[in-house]
């Protein structure tokens, strides 16, 4: 059998999807940018879909993520909220805990005969 | 914050994608239907398509997974190969302890106030 490694998606729902590694992704790029228009630039996704994505999350999480800031050189733009930041990591967090327990878990089910 | 639950995806990758949760429907539907067009119809998925995501599979694992059977009162049939029942049972035993490691994790980060 051929050397097989593992990835995996970790998605988080409440009443509906609340978090997942698209809109962690996003809220890194408006980390990463300063605009929400951007992060959605980046990942090729429209900036509508970017907020309708946005506002579900936070609907189905009970937090918000993700405020305006008003004014300024550039005319606004979008921060992650305290509560938005601490999702981000804590979710990061635990994916980096999960593929370490996965990984070993993987190498048990399907590691093998090239000893890696 | 709300209740969250976590949904889980575990895909293998060989040179391309080797496994993952829509294969292993696939080979639960010829197990169950002993046709591989009877499956892919269950699934919404054209035969051609999942004819191709067998033989994908198949390169990247290094396994035959499915076998066809020849005449009988059907006209013919397919099956998995014992490598193939055996590689299927394996993913879907690694998945049930992932998710039982993973579950216990989520409860850790994620869980909480509603006593559950």
């Amino acid at each position: 059998m051929e050397k097989l490694t593992l990835r995996s998606q970790f998605r988080l729902f409440g009443e509906g999807k609340a978090f997942g590694p698209g809109i962690a992704e996003l809220l890194e790029g408006i980390i990463r940018t300063g605009s929400l228009r951007q992060s959605a630039m980046a990942m090729d996704m429209s900036y509508n879909k970017a907020w309708s994505v946005l506002r579900q999350s936070e609907a189905n999480l009970g937090i918000q993520l993700v405020e305006r800031i008003m004014g300024g050189a550039g005319g606004g733009g979008s921060r992650l909220t305290p509560e938005g930041l601490e999702f981000l990591q804590r979710y990061r967090n635990f994916c980096a805990e999960a593929n370490a327990c996965l990984n070993r878990l993987a190498e048990q089910y399907f590691g093998g005969g090239d000893g890696q």
